[in-house]
C-alpha cells in the first residue's frame, strides 16, 4: 500500500498536475501566437486565459483520469490520459468563465477571472460601467467557447485502442456537459422560479457529473473498460461527488480561512441552499430558524452575525446531519470500490482516493 | 451541367435541406427527453432550442459540407456528411445564439432567439427588466454551450474512412472555430478600442472561416482528401466567403426588403463598417460625407434620411467599387475551381454552386 500511496501522491501533487500545467501552458502559448497573427487583442484574450490557468486549481479531475486509467491497464506515461486529463481541465475551465458570468463574479482562485481582467481593460476605454462590464462578459463568453472548443479538440486528437474506446470516451464528455449545463440552469433559476431540486440531486448535475463520473469514466474508457465496468464506477462516482460537495458546504462554513481561501462565513452570507440549510429547516426550532434566516442570504451582516448563524447550523443538528450523510455516502463508496473488477492494488489506490477527496480541509 | 444543376437544387432546396433539418429535430427530441427527466425546465431550454432550430436558416453550410464530400469521392447517401453536416449547423446557431447575447439582439430569423423566449418566461416571475435580461442571457449562454459541445459530439461520433480523415476534419472544425470567435472579438472591440482591422480581413475571420473554408475543407476531409487538396478549396473558399458578405453588404443597403426579410438600410442605421463605407471614406466629397455621416449608425432617422444615405453610397461610386470587388473575387474563385482535382461534373458543380452563393438576392 504504501506503493500505491506514493503513486497517489505522483497523481496529486507531482508529476501529473505538473505534466497538466504544463501541457495547457504550451497548448496556450501556441495559440497565443496564432492569435497575435490575426490581431494582438485577440492574442491578448489568450493571455487572459493563460493568466487564469496560471492561477492554479487542484488538477483533481486530471489525477482521476489517470487514478481509473492505470486501474484499468493504461500506463501512465501514455499521452491519452495526458490529452484527457488538460481536456477535462479546460472543460472545468470554460465551465467556470461561463458560470462567473451568470454569478456576476469577477475573482477566482484568488486572482481576476477573464471578466475581473477585461473590466480593467475595457474601462479605460468606455466610461460607462454597464457598457464596461457588458463588453467584458462578452469577452469572457467568447474565451468559454474557445476553451469548450479546444477540450472537444483535445478529446479528438487522442490516439483511441478502439472504435468502443473512442465511441465511450466521446459519449462520456458528452454526458457530462449535458448534466452540468442542466445543473447550472436548474440551481439558476431555483432562485427565482418555483422550482424546487433537492440539494443532494443538484449535486449529482452540477458536481459528480463533470468533475467525478466524467473523469473516472473517461480515464477506464480509455484504457479499454467496457460500459458494464463504467457502470460500476458511475456507482463510485455519483456519490462520491455528492460526498466531495457535503465536504464543501461544511468547510463553506466552518471551514479555516487560511486553508480554503474563502471566508469560513461565505456560504451563509450568499444564501446558499446547501443540504445542510435543508437539514436544518426540519430540525432548527422556531427560534433558530428566526435567527439564523435574519442573516443568510443578508449581504451585509457583520462576520459576527454570520458566525452566529453558524453557531445555529451548529446547534440545530444540521451540521451533524450533514457529517451523517457523508459518512453513508463514504461508506458506500468503498463498498462499491470493493466490488471493482480491478486489481487490489489498484482497488487500494481507489479507497485512499475516495478518503482523499472527502476528508480534506481545503 | 443539367444532371449537375439538379443535384444543386437537391444539396440547397430539397432532400438536403429537410435530411438535415429532421436529423436536427430528432437529435433535440432525445435531448428534450432526457432534459426532462431532470427537470422540465431544464426540458424547457431544449424546447426553446427547437423553435430557434424550425425557424429557419439557409442549411448553406451543410450543403457546402455535401458538395465537397461527393466532390471528393463520396457518396451522397453516406451518413458522414449529414454528422458534418448537422454539427457545422448547431455549430452556426451556437454562434449565433452567443453573437446575439453580446450584440443585445432578441430576434433571430423573424422569430424570438432563446434570450427572446427566455424573457418572456423570466419576466412573469421577476419584476426587474435588467434582472430579466440578465438571467435570460444566461439560459442563452448555456443553450449555446449545449450545442457547441453537441456540435463536437457529432463530429466525434462520425465512422471515418482512416485516422488522417478523422484527424484533418477535427483540425477544420477547431481552425474554424478559433478565427470566427477571434473576429467576433476584435469586430466586437473595434467599436470602442482604437483597434483598425479592414472590412475584408474581418470577413475572412468572421464569414469565410466557419461559412465556407470550414464546410467545404470538413466534407472534403470526410471523403479522404490529401491536406494539399484541403489548401486548394481554402483559397477558394477564403475569397468565396468574403465575396458572399460584400453581396451581403450590398443586400443590406440595398437589398429588396420582401426578399432578405431585413430592412434595406438596416446596415446605415446600425453603422455597420463594411468594406462599401471604408471605399466611400476613400471616395466620397466632403459635402456626401456630411450627409452620410449625420445618418449612419444613427438609430432615431426617418426611413427617407437612410434611403438618402444608401443613394449617397451609389453616387459616391462606393456601391461600384464593392461590386468590382465581388467580380474580381468571383473571376478569381472560378479560376481556383479550374485548378481542383476533381471530376469535370464537379468542377462544373462548384462553379454553380459558387455563382449561387453571390449572386443572391436574399
Amino acid at each position: 500500500m504504501a506503493g500505491t500511496l506514493e503513486e497517489m501522491e505522483r497523481y496529486r501533487d507531482g508529476t501529473v498536475a505538473q505534466n497538466i500545467d504544463n501541457y495547457l501552458i504550451e497548448l496556450i502559448d501556441e495559440k497565443i501566437i496564432r492569435a497575435d497573427k490575426m490581431s494582438v487583442r485577440y492574442g491578448d484574450l489568450w493571455r487572459a486565459l493563460e493568466k487564469l490557468v496560471k492561477a492554479g486549481g487542484k488538477r483533481l479531475r486530471p489525477a482521476m483520469v489517470y487514478e481509473a486509467y492505470v486501474a484499468y491497464g493504461g500506463e501512465h506515461d501514455d499521452k491519452a490520459p495526458l490529452l484527457a486529463g488538460c481536456a477535462i481541465e479546460l472543460l472545468h475551465i470554460s465551465l467556470l468563465i461561463h458560470d462567473d458570468i451568470i454569478d456576476r463574479d469577477t475573482i477566482r482562485h484568488g486572482a481576476l477571472n477573464v471578466t475581473g481582467q477585461y473590466i480593467n481593460k475595457y474601462s479605460k476605454s468606455l466610461s460607462d460601467d454597464q457598457e464596461v462590464m457588458h463588453f467584458a462578459n462578452g469577452a469572457a463568453l467568447l474565451a468559454g467557447d474557445l476553451l469548450l472548443a479546444e477540450s472537444h479538440h483535445l478529446i479528438a486528437s487522442i490516439d483511441y485502442i478502439s472504435k468502443d474506446s473512442s465511441g465511450l470516451t466521446a459519449t462520456c464528455f458528452a454526458d457530462a456537459i449535458f448534466a452540468v449545463c442542466g445543473g447550472e440552469l436548474i440551481d439558476t433559476e431555483s432562485s427565482f422560479l418555483d422550482t424546487h431540486i433537492p440539494a443532494l440531486a443538484m449535486y449529482e448535475y452540477k458536481t459528480s457529473s463533470y468533475s467525478f463520473v466524467g473523469p473516472l469514466t473517461i480515464g477506464a474508457a480509455l484504457a479499454g473498460a467496457s460500459d458494464t465496468q463504467l457502470d460500476q464506477l458511475r456507482y463510485i462516482a455519483h456519490p462520491l461527488g455528492v460526498a466531495y460537495q457535503l465536504q464543501d458546504d461544511l468547510l463553506g462554513v466552518f471551514g479555516n480561512t487560511l486553508k480554503t481561501g474563502k471566508s469560513s462565513v461565505g456560504d451563509i452570507r450568499e444564501g446558499k441552499r446547501t443540504y445542510m440549510v435543508e437539514q436544518f429547516d426540519l430540525l432548527a426550532t422556531k427560534e433558530q430558524k428566526d435567527v439564523f434566516y435574519r442573516v443568510f442570504g443578508v449581504r451585509d451582516c457583520s462576520e459576527e452575525a454570520y458566525s452566529e448563524a453558524g453557531n445555529i447550523l451548529k446547534s440545530s443538528g444540521a451540521k451533524v446531519a450533514c457529517e451523517t450523510k457523508i459518512d453513508e455516502l463514504t461508506k458506500y463508496v468503498h463498498k462499491q470500490i470493493d466490488e471493482l473488477t480491478i486489481s487490489s492494488k489498484h482497488r487500494m489506490s481507489f479507497h485512499a482516493f475516495a478518503d482523499n477527496c472527502i476528508k480534506r480541509n481545503k
